[in-house]
């Protein structure tokens, strides 16, 4: 394919066929959520079609995520609506920025306007927790990690929320990745019998992790050629025993409770990954607003 | 109806015909997000049944809310599966309490786990967080309202959960209430006009909440005879008059941003409900876990 | 919003939000109940696309109603169809009228020609029948209002209709207003009980409207606060005294079996509602037909 | 199958498989139209589980059909409510009849009330005006037919209320019969041409329908093969004969606007088959209620 | 409708009504069955949009089927899509003929071919067998048929395919067909009981099939008034006796793992139909594949 | 979990929770594909229940799967099926073989018997072709494996029963993989970009497929650190040289229109794994029916 262009320097968005897919049924379904039969306030006042236009301000310093999310919102309820950013996801905004407007029927702005913002501020609240702990492991090898501590029916917009902070995805699900924990290893019968199984088992293409509580057990994984060893509760000096340990035989991933108060801790150990539940369970929304709406003669 | 028995003190629960119109299909997504074909680490070493049991413990200090929504989980993937809970919702929990357990297939407790407690942490976290507010506003007359500002897809959970916690719920959505703010008020082409159109158009039983920002608007509002009104960005003393104007006319809310931190400088002035958003978009989980997996002979 | 212009003389139409949140999927569901594999007969004698157009035409004196979601089947079916009408929702008819033309592909216009019909009949049959008795309340401060009789997985489509037709709508459904009834009260303990649980339990934002069999059960409703009573089952004599008593303290709703021929004898009473559920369950449909089919050059 | 027992005189039924396949789906939407949050009123004042008995009272004389429809809307809201019936569907009903009782959770016994009256009393409605008109055909050949002129999402319904009335039902929908109108002879090129194109095309085990408006037509219909001709639009005269030409090559069906009030003039024909839209798109509703609730000690 | 142009040469093609009510769902049903979150691969190493285009092509010989469906997986995920065919379903096709293309985003391009082929081949491969078997009736009066044994959820486009081969289709389902077999007469106490039945019973406009599985058998079915008889396990001899019985009185169909290899020694029965199952359960897929992707400038 | 006992030698049967969180959805819809309104011919000649019993009879060799599948079917259409089987999924049938039987409503098994037959014969058909080329693999290390040609919507069914046949599983879909094409590379603009860029986006328990063409490709494959190298299009001899030079940096994957009859050709090569698309795209059905249908005199 030698025509193919040099990609552009990677940009972050949710890729259409992921919203085709995934998201449209879960934003229709919010909007059903929001309007089950009418928006009986809008509909009091505004009986007839009217274009206007309102401005999305930020109203809290962070990082902006679920732009295309917040769009689809207003385009399902109309395809005519319009709506415009002035920055894209991952980026930085400020208290006070206006980052883009919305045009088009004033009755699907106002009808919309609820929804879209739940989505937006959540999502920008999880790359915004997400950017500040990245930030803090920034010059390490460390990468930070989501797990699968997400909102029911909210994972496809919260784990790419962290890939728009800075973050990684864990694996999605229980159907794409493997992870042997202490209830696996005893109904195996061990650590080494585990492995095995779950090579058996597990197509092909999947790494086996298996999560370790102490050398021993992390000897007898790398042993039975585990690809991915998870230290869970161990101390500080023996998780770095544990990654000189791994070193070419396996990667390291550090789990617990890691929040944006107590990563640094985590910081020079040297583990490959550092997972955080909080990213996606725990993170406070950025606070956005729709503002100055007003008509305009048409779209 | 003589023979009905006295009602014992309210009990609060998630009613079951929610459950059954509602939560059901919210719940099968959440699994079906979480397992897209199988769980292959469990399948890899439990081929076969195996009767278990696994006890719930808090891990931190809260109120619990969601019992019944944790126990449909375990139920969608296997109706064999017994849950048992020593607690009921709105209780007190305390770190280490053991407030439960699951019996059944162990394979059916691993794979249920995670989405079982992603609701189950959630929920009883606005609980927590809900009734911490909740309780600052005691012995006055304010009660504490939530918003329309869910979780998408989530609301039928949170704002059960705002009610454990001891909050009341504001209208569900925009098909079962009247908020008119000022860009309705713009539309309509002022405050009378628009509770005059709100009253001709809307359903005859709802009330008429309408948005003021400060008193000529809130005269206006009550000679248009709302039933409520919202008090928006109006200075402490101003809307200590407008309650005082209000008094045998109209219901009075306030709003804004009200915070765990910030609540208290309300509390004096009288209002009738104070309404946070925070509860249901900013409120951290209550982190809870199932611990002690043992096989059992059989269930 | 100084710039919104002024709101044309209210019309009458299905606002294009409610047809995509809610009657888009009935519309299409109706579509498969009607076409479960192919349509054989068109598609035996037309293998290819051939342009045409049919007109409406009316074939009894009534109302219409219905007309976007006439439209919608059409569109539903094929994108390029366009539908014109000559008239708008709440216009009178007359046996003969042509009141528009539907142009396309002609296997969509016979494909979805009875579907299409289904629901435009239905409706128009609904405001016709409703216009008559409002009509009939012309002059007084009496309204007619709608209820929850009727066809299952109709009701956003009855429920306009009957707005279309000069009446106004009760409740939507169980979720979005209080009534409360015999059963109710009993269960409460008394008409004063049921009312103080409704407060406390039903959001804020509704009022609570509750049924009376006789004055002192009104007596006990106005003391305990309720916002509307319903008066049931109760003499004309009676009526009229319950609405003197519940002058400037509730409104009133009069109930029971109320058809065209019977709801003169109501008239003279005073109450602010008169409610039937005969506009949605008995009314006859309003008959319409496509006629003149005719292959034109091209759309 | 030798010992297959002889099989019980008819009885009328929605088949159980039916109802798994098409019905439930439809009831549980309809209960979903009604519940989209909680019962309010009913959660208000009965926090808790009571179990209670509730008896169907007729109060008008007609048939009953749809009794299975009416038990479901209570088993899905709650598998262990009881649903007792005194008499089958088609049976005469008469005014005042207590025909059946709901025991269970009060709970349950008033949030479904409303939507399982919905159905049963439509489909009576429908059996009993079906009824009317099939007992005016008696002693003759003629039967009385349903058409497609059903109410959106309700067709399953009404179709099989068609049958309980002593009706036969015409073809299901576009996919599985062929009715040859006007138009698709115009598009055909003819008769004999849009008879022989539906031979081709359709399935063959569909008998071939054409509509014929004149004597002409109908020989021509005769000559190519037709299985049925409808008589459209064709004076007494030419209707008999119509019948006598048909006798031994085609069935006869006569439609249009036929209902109670003047089928009688199409009794002597001597048709196979006379149709009519009225049983589906204007009979009245059959009046039914829920009476005597009282609590009971358990179920 | 007398200016009705005349129809060209049918022209085989999946009817746009058909692919919205029915194709479309499944289309994008196996188009999530195949990306539940996101095609990691491609957005691993195209973050970007670039347009492109990419060849089909016939790796062998065969009947095309499908053209339509495999343009629907690309439209589905991207309305931008333009799909191209050189040939039209039915058409022979050659090993390494370039049947068409595709152009848009290459990311669609990528993510859709899979899904898109997988129904093309499946389908082409239909159309390819029964073809076959069709020509090998060629010259005589019997017509090839299909079967109910479809793959699951696939029945819509395999009993099209087999129309594009040469075909005819049998009943599309249980509910629109009437096939007494041995059980249903067992159970009715004989072929003149089970006749009689269902034409008292099924729609008036279908067809009366029955089983028979010898000469008495046939003739009691020819008395009782069948439309069509299937001979189930009868010699040749016996079958040619059958249809000399059944001229003028009954259509006759020859059923039983009939395939590609056995068909010749029915050929010569008489019969009017032969099904075959073997044309939808075991018929293998025609190779086709996406080749020479290549970036283009814009689209 | 010290008191688990020792697992059984696995037993290989689709696990209930995929059953539950999968499979019944297309079952269900399956069963609507058949059963649009209701079974015809079945309810024509039996009005009521009447329980009996049917023997399911193999007609061929092979190797059965599905039991479970063919089981829910008829437990969907009624709780009260009793399905008993006389072997599990993998064991080897003979023709003429009784494998097993289900009792309950005849009316159920009727209409139930091509549903369930349809995935019962098309899963054991995959198994059993499966079996067949997976022995022509044993004694030696190379694994079979099937591929993403499955049937749309069936996906899975046939990967199950691939598994249960004695293959093994590839990626499930584009979600839980990595495999890096030609065009991927292309894309990435190398062999090592696209390595590197996969290994920065996607999840990083997931292992690297790449596809090569030659020996070079090979090597910068292994110094790019893929985990999986495909050997797509490579002479014998070549696949040679790559599997040694695998050895201990990467497994390897042979692909390509595999099928029984040229699979012993690549036997001796040493690969890890051969894929083969014809095991889902070509396999012939396994031919079963249900015989010997008799009342019974309850259930």
């Amino acid at each position: 394919m030698p025509l193919l262009r040099r990609l552009r320097k990677r940009e972050i968005a949710m890729n259409n066929i992921t919203m085709r897919m995934n998201a449209d049924e879960l934003i229709l379904m919010a909007l059903r959520e929001d309007i089950t039969s009418e928006d009986i306030t809008t509909n009091s006042v505004m009986p007839v079609y009217q274009a206007g236009e309102v401005d999305i301000i930020c109203k809290q310093d962070g990082v902006i995520a679920g732009l295309d999310v917040f769009k689809r919102v207003f385009e399902i309820l109309d395809d005519n609506t319009e709506v415009v950013f002035y920055c894209k996801d991952g980026d930085s905004v400020k208290n006070g920025d206006k980052i883009g407007l919305v045009r088009g029927d004033i009755r699907v702005l106002l009808s919309g306007e609820r929804t879209a913002l739940n989505f937006l501020q959540r999502m920008s609240g999880i790359a915004t927790y997400t950017r500040e702990i990245a930030d803090l492991l920034k010059g390490t090898k460390t990468k930070l990690l989501d797990t699968r501590k997400t909102t029911p029916n909210m994972r496809i917009f919260e784990k790419y929320s962290v890939k728009v902070g800075g973050g990684y995805n864990h694996r999605y699900n229980l159907s794409d990745g493997i992870l042997l924990k202490d209830n696996h290893i005893g109904a195996a019968g061990g650590v080494k019998e585990a492995v095995r199984m779950a090579k058996e088992y597990a197509p092909f293409v999947r790494k086996i992790e298996i999560e370790v509580e102490n050398l021993d057990m992390l000897m007898e994984a790398l042993e039975a050629g585990a690809d991915i060893v998870m230290l869970d509760n161990m101390s500080v000096e023996d998780m770095k025993k544990a990654v000189s340990l791994c070193a070419g035989k396996a990667e390291t991933e550090c789990s617990g409770n890691v929040t944006r108060e107590n990563v640094t801790k985590l910081v020079d150990i040297g583990v490959d990954y550092i997972s955080s539940g909080a990213l996606t369970h725990s993170s406070p929304i950025l606070d956005l607003s729709l503002k100055n709406l007003h008509a305009i003669h048409s779209i």
